[in-house]
């Protein structure tokens, strides 16, 4: 027996160095979560031939119907009060919603089940009735925050708004992995808004690309540059209360609206990082907003109005969107959103939830998350994100009572709103596997059938993406002791590891500066606002380190509701995740494991580094599992991440260390330069940079 | 107590950050082994005014004495059968010897005895008469392999032949550094040498050196360019056997000891590498030896010929020493000593000995060591190398029965020699701390010492360096345990560390091209000579690896004397940190610990950087026993040791695995970059090359 083991054992490898073809079909990673299958025959009825949706739907099926064969699907559009928006029932082969997109979505989940093993009837309704990707596309084809090519809907040069069949194809690719999660909007371009978006040309594209999209139920949506009256349409003011501005944007929206009847509306980031906005005319956020607003209300648009605003003079950029946002509560149109990222500083590895969130009881609110990994190892470190929107879903706010959890209290269950929605900033460009990162796909997939159901458990996601990412063709025994587990661990692992070689114990925004990938705990070049500055975040001294958000600091704690305020005010009750975050605590800080907070804030790092070594040797164990291609590009990412995170815990234990003063706990790997190395390497081209202290 | 010692701990702590200057005085390394001590009062008698050696043991005693303050010692020429050479004895305060250099072995060995705590009385005679250094310094001031600054003897510019104060306190220092471990004698410049050496200039220099060197006991020889009478002297020859050529030598030589009287010889490398030699006129290393030797036989000057020679159409290199050398065994002057390296190839980290040692019974043979590490991590890496001369030394030749080890067979205890010697290529240069590492300063100390003793272990020599280079001025009960004992480990360790990290198991010169300081077991570059690529060393194929010396291979086992003939010949039977270099192996070959072959190595390398780590936590622990500045210059230079073996380690592992197409062992760390990277990093800037493969 044991001879056998081994014997196959050799089989394995061999099979994995030699003879790859005869192992596992390369794969580029283009299919996403939509591999093609062994479809068995199957008959599918009620798809009218007049929607193009579900004709997709029908399409879909054919193509992959892993159930009886020979069996009959019924898609049925029905009324049903247990339906809500786009929900769908699934009741043995019959699929039933009130709307197309509802069948489709039915359809795909249908599907999911068959494929993943879990054949069961259901009933599920969306936890958002908007699901929506902000894209951070410039005209010019470049991402701001995109690590994997560029722009899948727009670029530079002479044929920039000419459109091919490259692209049609390129689109409904995209549209169709966003249906198959439940992803019904898409921003098409950046936040940081050119005011050519609105321009002819641009609208002309934007309108074949949402001619696309429509068919798999995604409706286009746009960011816009408040000041676009003035740089596109030649005003001399965009103030939101003058005439001329409320005209130029009635006329432009009623452009838009010939162009695509169904256009979603405006996504705006306004007075923030520099982009114009209505303070710049004495007007608030909720003038212009609302201006927006009114002239998107006849065609049933909505207005996205981010509260991502800050500037230098407040004392900590912690509290300005809460500051800025809650005396308009309750003063905005009925078709604005409040979009909020998850934390209030940045995206960061981890912070706690947004206090606006559950605060803001007459506005609606919805969260904005970032799919694109930019705190988190861009396209090159494996950081599996559900777990952290779990984390931030579960977050209780206590607004209106225990189980106020952030996901309740945008998702309409605790207060009614005209529209729900949630957005995740795109990791999607023109690289063949859409998101450089094989695994950084699960996060656009987590995202999706989180924002459907935000009640998933992170498991459960990892559970359906593996298994349609990676099962095998061919039935394999050993696949689910050999790959499925061992890689749901490391994905379910992976966020806390970078957490942990990065910031533990509630440090955030110590990042080199603008690129944001690795770390950069002394960056404070002269003249860069403070807030910008990872000192600012850090607070380190010898004293201790921390940022002291407690009532006799910031007071930021006093954003939070009961309990909250309190809990995050003591450091004694304050959860560890969140420590640095609140306070500002000596070195000897005793952690409740027994480790003073340096010897802690050591072994934080040291144990994230160890964490992804061992992912590398996880994954090289998975190899007889996997196709070479995949294999080698996943493979080559995890050497790199380890590179990294042992750049990380070098580059972190001797800046603070000048702080701290205190030695590296023994069993903590010592570093392998000096600090200046890290100082003046840039941890992205791990090439020499003149950092400017 | 526990209290204590933690505020103790505490106490050291602060210590080593805030107020270095309280604890340890820093300390630039330049005093060596030779610390400044608070000495007590002493007479000294015997030290006959006129004798310039007798005058600096006084003085030695005088500044260092640490015996019974106001004890009298006296020095004391004698007539002793007991004593050889410069051999000495200590009896209580008395310092007696035949000679006066035996007077001043005996005084540093007295007060070396009494700073290290052993005061005993002792009879020491030297294992060999010549204990030289071999400078590779070039006239310009470089020194080949040399990696701590320029040249003490040379430099180039317009003041290069001034002799200046400077030079002449730097040359006493190294004369007295040198005198205090054994060492009497120097070859001044480059094996690979300018015939300008014996120059006008140059020599005048060189009697400049002399006059420094000559109190403390040091003669000064030359290394020559064979080709000197063409190439200086203008002769159309150098033919050992032309008139002329005999004549210009005898000349010259003469042209030396009116310079220098007690001029000690010549050091030549001829027929190798490029350099000129007697084959250049279809003579014999014999006739080219010998014609150098008749010219210096009347002023009692030897001639130290070196067997490294090998060309590229032999299909061994390590056997074309002895092919080369044994054929004149007895045909060589009297005053001619063969000089040899330690191993068949050249100074690797590990080799088995030469088989020219014990074989050739008629012509003295010297052992050469090499003390600056060109093979072992230049003056980066920590590599205490007196326990690879310890493992030569304790080798056994069998050459004339049980216990000929290389030590025996070289000193004259089993053949009747003349002259005996051992040369060790120095690691000295200009910058500060002589050595570059300073541990590499070990190395010098620990050559003199087994020069003067070959019987000595490599412990106890740590034993004295620690405690004369880093023992507290002011007692501290604790260094024992604190610095003291880990220290050693380190350092008894680290030789055998660097091997598991580069090259385990009898591997060997798989290094990166010309600088040999990092891995570069792919290196083979289009047109290079075969027998200077690594993959001519370690022959790795999909089959196995390793270089197969057997009967059925190139049977270079054939020149080692049975039983090792037979022993090496057999793999069962083979040591197995020899076993790459006697046998071609399969991957699969199982060692004795049960490992497979491929697994042992990945192991080996793996355990090497560990290592190294560990090395690091043992240094940062010591920091409370140790002045800031050695703390640090040490801390810097193992941070890069562990960078430079995580290199050899991943390199290794991914170039060998394109043969062995076999998994890594799971403890293994994985590498932190794809293979590419490191074929085309240089090891030693870390910068990119573009090597041809």
């Amino acid at each position: 027996m044991k001879m056998i083991t081994k014997a196959s054992k050799k089989l394995i490898w061999a099979c994995a160095f030699v003879s790859l073809a005869l192992c596992a079909k390369a794969d580029d990673g283009h299919n996403l979560w939509l591999r093609p299958v062994n479809a068995k025959a199957v008959k599918v009825t009620g798809a009218n031939p007049k929607s193009a949706t579900l004709a997709i739907a029908k399409k879909e099926i054919e193509q992959a119907w892993l159930g009886t064969a020979g069996a009959t699907v019924k898609l049925k559009l029905v009324k049903d009060p247990t339906l809500k928006a786009d929900g769908f029932k699934i009741a043995g082969n019959t699929v039933s919603a009130t709307t197309e997109s509802g069948i489709l979505y039915g359809v795909y989940e249908m599907l999911r089940r068959q494929q993943t093993g879990n054949i069961s009837n259901v009933v599920s309704n969306p936890s958002y009735q908007i699901r929506i990707l902000n894209h951070w596309d410039n005209l010019n084809g470049s991402i701001e925050r995109g690590y994997a090519g560029n722009s899948i809907f727009w670029r530079a040069g002479d044929n920039a708004f000419t459109v091919t069949d490259a692209d049609k194809k390129r689109w409904e690719e995209y549209a169709r992995a966003n249906a198959s999660i439940g992803i019904n909007a898409s921003v098409l371009n950046n936040v940081n808004a050119s005011p050519n978006m609105l321009g002819e040309k641009e609208l002309a594209r934007m309108k074949a690309i949402a001619a696309v999209l429509r068919p798999y139920g995604i409706k286009t949506y746009l960011a816009i540059n408040f000041a676009s009256p003035m740089r596109l349409g030649g005003l001399k003011t965009a103030d939101p209360l003058d005439p001329e501005v409320i005209k130029w944007w009635k006329a432009k929206v009623a452009e838009v609206y010939k162009l695509v009847p169904d256009f979603g509306g405006f996504l705006v980031k306004a007075n923030s990082e520099g982009q114009p906005g209505p303070q710049d005319f004495k007007r608030t956020h909720a003038d212009g907003a609302n201006m927006l607003a009114d002239a998107l209300k006849p065609y049933k648009g909505i207005v996205m109005w981010r509260a991502f605003v800050y500037n230098a003079e407040e004392k900590d950029r912690a509290k300005q969107a809460y500051l800025e946002f809650m005396p308009f509560d309750g003063k905005f149109r009925d078709n604005v959103i409040i979009q909020v990222k998850n934390g209030p500083i940045d995206f960061q590895p981890r912070e706690p939830f947004s206090p606006l969130f559950g605060a803001m009881k007459k506005t609606p609110v919805m969260p904005e998350l970032q799919i694109t990994q930019e705190y988190l190892g861009h396209a090159e470190q494996l950081a599996f994100l559900a777990t952290m929107w779990e984390e931030l879903y579960k977050s209780d706010t206590y607004q209106e009572g225990k189980n106020s959890t952030v996901a309740r209290v945008t998702d309409g269950s605790i207060f009614p709103q005209k529209y729900t929605a949630v957005a995740g900033v795109s990791n999607v460009g023109l690289d063949t596997n859409w998101t450089g990162h094989d695994f950084a796909q699960a996060n656009w997939y987590a995202f999706g059938r989180l924002a459907w159901n935000n009640q998933l458990k992170s498991e459960d996601i990892a559970n359906e993406w593996i298994k349609l990412t990676f099962a095998p063709t061919i039935e394999n025994k050993d696949w689910n002791k050999g790959f499925y587990e061992p890689v749901k661990k490391m994905m379910l692992d992976s966020r806390e590891v970078v957490v942990n070689y990065s910031m533990p114990l509630g440090l955030h925004h110590i990042f080199a500066g603008n690129h944001h990938y690795g770390p950069g705990a002394w960056y404070a070049p002269r003249g860069t606002r403070k807030d910008w500055t990872p000192p600012y975040y850090h607070q380190a001294d010898e004293n201790g380190i921390g940022f002291d958000r407690t009532k006799t600091g910031t007071d930021a704690v006093d954003q939070y509701h009961e309990p909250l305020s309190s809990e995050f005010n003591n450091v004694a009750t304050t959860p560890e995740i969140y420590l640095l975050y609140f306070h500002h605590l000596s070195w000897d800080y005793k952690l409740k494991n027994g480790q003073t907070l340096w010897d802690a804030l050591c072994n934080h790092w040291n144990t994230g580094v160890n964490q992804v070594r061992q992912f590398q040797v996880t994954w090289d164990k998975v190899q007889p599992y996997v196709d070479a291609e995949r294999f080698t590009r996943v493979q080559e990412k995890l050497r790199r991440q380890t590179r990294d995170a042992q750049f990380w815990k070098d580059a972190n234990l001797l800046y603070f260390q000048q702080f701290s003063k205190r030695p590296f706990p023994d069993n903590v790997e010592r570093p392998i330069n000096n600090l200046n190395y890290y100082i003046t390497t840039d941890p992205l081209s791990m090439k020499p940079v003149q950092q400017r202290r």
